[in-house]
């Protein structure tokens, strides 16, 4: 109960390395067709079938010759032709060049390609003639990659942990993976607390608001690798948590939002004791988001070794920009690792400031800021990012109108415009 | 046939030019829940349904007051108590303090709330004292959010148009929409093209390779909101690619690759010719992916004014790095204009440059390399990103050991350690 208030960078560090921890772990597998597998995390490392390229290619059209012989731009004799899909072409004699398309295999005794565009074709059938136009010349390789040059048959092309997007399915199509072994999804218990309360379907009375907390947690999830797994919403008091709690600990993650701050009703500390959880912190010194709880329950002796760390457990502010930048700063981390994923998690770039930010008013705090950033700069300006105007971390419309958050940090007061800054990305 | 090959830029503003024309159409729209509706587009303005908040909310725990009150530091009366989820209590007499916690609506009266961390408390229960603590002071509206303060009854909060994430499902669940009107996914067919090619649970023979980009593109079009419609890949021949591209041209946008670079075998263009196509660039200068084709098909008098434009079509470069990369910078923004959606596109940001780039061999390209970017950095390290090692456009495995592309102007030659730079986002 007595955790350490962190810094942001405490807290990173801190979470990155009981991430790192769990990546020890190998999560269990199952099967998906190609077309299922974006999204994933590839669970085997992917190993190359064959030689990449699996025959040495053209990347040009042209004429594959000696580069040596083309070179001193005599006339080669034309050999044939060769297309993309074509079997090769018997080896190529010397003095002599075949017409070669972009794709197609490179025939033996060629070193090269001349590119089309680049020589003097006297007569273009076959029994014609063909040489580089001078002074240009030709090295040996150009315009070709060689049997293997990318990956020789059996070499591991990507490790397992691989988050698997458009580049990674075209790679298992290419090496005839029909299927993938991907890792099961961690599944992540959302638990939304709070007597004020309502379903978005009812009409809320005076005092209560609708739960916007648990849909958008399972969108969170969803999108950082999870199986969201919505729990009712529980009620303020501690038989009612102890109830949710001893459910939703089944889960690989758990997120319970609300009631984490300061005040007499804040329960949910006092109910992952009694569950008896450690606390890693229970307060992280940013803007919007410091009482988050992050701890770990108990390893369960009775279940498999997929337990033997104990179900980790968020205590997410209420508010829903609390909720929402605290779950990608510092649950995805974690999920990712649950996930079996390498990939970078939480994710920072950097962008150009468009107009300076208000100074701050709590000193101290590492902010996070809905913010709009440009992104599509097709005039070659700098991506450039700007607050939205908000009126604090329960302001939905503003975060909804945000496409990143501006990071302010505790040792900045306030950036002038043009400064490149951190933003995160959502 | 005869269309400019244009820079980078010029192809972008040509690109956002057509993309913002396509973006007055207003696109077929069907109704989702809620629970499905994350990645979709915005089918209608969102308005508040009630003020937001609905009414004035506490923001901590402590002492709803009259600042000016509390900040002679007398001792106010105990008057009440109230809880999130609490109806309001009667208005707050003067003189007297209401305990509150954090979201519970503040009393009619109090214009503050003074935070328990910096009250003194006489006797905690009804008919106890309470203070504020020398020398701090109160000013009216601390620690609370006054009804409407976000927006009121009947605001639009949100345009038609914007796409749809976890912040959005947040909204929308907190102004009570169970389910949204969402804008239809536009189809996009997918037309591979190539005799090397073979499906990928063929066993290649020589000179022929798995077709990756088919799958490749699928993911890509999905992740930008489009539907892909995935043709059988069409021989290198007219008569094939006319069948082809009859069907294809009933989708929304078209996308095509191989065959459009420049030798005898490269039918694309002729064939998009025959339909009657007007070619906006048939080149660009970038690498990889110059040989690519943006055109437009004529309107078709007989169907919907939806197709008033006529069918945007892309020739895309058939090796897999050239195919992805045109995708991501031209066809992606005229997927999102057809999809109706306000997000920019492409998604540029910037990162530190963690090791110097070699030297252009090609003078006046821009370059997009792929590469890989840390975006997680817990010790406040700036984003850092290097380049993949490559062997050209064909080589997948490094693409799918990357996750972003490192941006190189064609004024530029290379770029040194630590320098700025754009990436492109994937």
């Amino acid at each position: 109960m007595t955790a350490p208030l962190l810094s942001f960078e405490e807290a990173s560090v801190l979470v990155a390395e009981r991430a790192s921890r769990l990546a020890s772990r190998s999560p269990a597998r199952e099967r998906v067709s190609l077309a299922h597998a974006a999204g994933r995390v590839l669970a085997h490392p992917l190993c190359a079938d064959s030689d990449q390229p699996p025959f040495t290619r053209s990347t040009r059209d042209g004429f594959a010759c000696r580069a040596a012989e083309a070179s001193t731009h005599a006339f080669l004799a034309l050999a044939g032709s060769v297309r993309a899909g074509d079997a090769p072409t018997p080896p190529l004699a010397s003095g002599s060049a075949c017409e070669i398309m972009t794709g197609a295999p490179v025939p033996d005794g060629a070193d090269a390609v001349a590119m089309l565009e680049h020589v003097e074709v006297a007569q273009v059938k076959l029994g014609g003639r063909v040489r580089l136009l001078p002074p240009r010349t030709l090295a040996p390789g150009e315009n070709l990659v060689a049997r293997g040059a990318q990956a020789h048959a059996g070499d591991e092309l990507l490790p397992a942990g691989t988050p698997i997007t458009a580049a990674q399915i075209a790679l298992a199509a290419s090496c005839g993976h029909a299927s993938l072994d991907v890792f099961v999804r961690p599944r992540v218990a959302i638990l939304t607390t709070g007597d004020e309360l309502v379903p978005v379907d009812a009409e809320p009375g005076p005092g209560q608001i609708r739960n916007s907390n648990a849909p958008m947690l399972a969108v969170l999830v969803a999108a950082a690798g999870g199986e969201p797994w919505v729990l009712p919403t529980a009620a303020d008091n501690a038989a009612a948590l102890d109830r949710a709690l001893a459910k939703a600990s089944e889960a690989d993650l758990l997120l319970i939002s609300g009631g984490v701050s300061a005040g007499k009703f804040d329960l949910v500390e006092p109910a992952l004791a009694r569950l008896g959880a450690q606390f890693h912190f229970t307060g992280v010194r940013i803007q919007p988001g410091k009482p988050l709880v992050f701890g770990e329950l108990p390893a369960r002796t009775t279940s498999a070794d997929q337990n033997e760390h104990g179900t980790k457990c968020f205590g997410l502010p209420g508010n829903p920009v609390s909720s929402a930048v605290t779950f990608l700063l510092f649950a995805a981390p974690v999920l990712a690792a649950l996930a079996g994923s390498r990939a970078p998690s939480p994710r920072f770039a950097l962008a150009q400031l468009a107009e300076s930010t208000s100074r701050s008013a709590r000193p101290g705090l590492t902010r996070f800021l809905p913010a709009w950033c440009t992104f599509a700069s097709v005039d070659g300006a700098l991506p450039s990012v700007a607050q939205v105007p908000w009126h604090g971390s329960g302001d939905l419309a503003a975060f909804a109108r945000s496409n990143c958050f501006l990071v302010i940090p505790d040792y900045v007061s306030n950036f002038e415009e043009g400064a490149i800054v951190r933003i995160l990305l959502s």
